[in-house]
């Protein structure tokens, strides 16, 4: 199964965590990886992974450039918490026309972004973190779940 | 080589990238590692390091019980982004009597910051950054060519 993860500006601590922690589980389920990244994103994702135990064999592409250059995927995960990254995931959706899942997420989660994902058919998860990974994780199992076994 | 490494509230994006970045290099240099962390700062760590690669070895303590509990350290280094995170690295000088090495940055380098550590006789190293964390890893090179091989 090949996926794509969409993460934007790593505005939020508990991004690249998250996005680490969910790479990981997605390669150990014998998924192949690729990640739309904005460049700073891209940047703390190799600062916290130095030895590349977690990014070896995921692949990257820009995060605007990924629109431009659609690759066959079998689902696609984003991480929303602003305006751009619900924009980027319901782009993205759009020119991939694969499954897509959303985590929305922030110190309050917005209901209109839940609105606007789920109106374009995009499952989405939500959980209020934004120092604590914990809420996150959990939505990110529960995911998994739904995408790998049904 | 014994070193404690401080980190407070993981409010910036760079700091547990940076984190882990310099457990890794201290690792790699033989250095035995100990980290006085944050509860929410140690819950981001773990989240971003699931296998344990960067982790593994490394001594915990929470930062506040770590003032009560002095060790035996060679050096210390703390990441100062906040009045909280100054505090903490001055705190643990002067409870462990060690070299002690902190790194200021953020948003904005704030002048007190370095002014309030060098009047304790903490080398100090800045860097402005909060989304990039390429400043932040320059400086911790640095650091530990100093620390190591001074």
């Amino acid at each position: 199964m090949r996926v794509l993860v969409i993460i934007g500006c790593p505005e939020p601590p508990v991004l690249v965590p998250s996005t680490i922690y969910l790479l990981n589980m997605l390669k150990n389920r014998g998924c192949e990886v690729i990640l739309s990244a904005n460049p700073a994103a891209l940047k703390l994702l190799e600062t916290a992974d130095p030895e590349r135990y977690y990014l070896k064999g995921v692949g990257f592409q820009d995060i605007e450039m990924g629109l431009k250059n659609r690759l066959e995927v079998d689902a696609i995960v984003g991480f929303a918490h602003n305006d751009a990254a619900v924009n980027y995931i319901i782009s993205y959706k759009s020119v991939y026309d694969a499954k897509t899942y959303a985590i929305v997420f922030g110190r309050e989660v917005k209901k209109e972004y839940i609105e606007d994902l789920e109106e374009e058919g995009i499952t989405t998860y939500s959980a209020r973190a934004f120092h604590n990974p914990i809420p996150i994780v959990a939505k990110l199992k529960e995911m998994l779940r739904e995408m790998i076994f049904k």
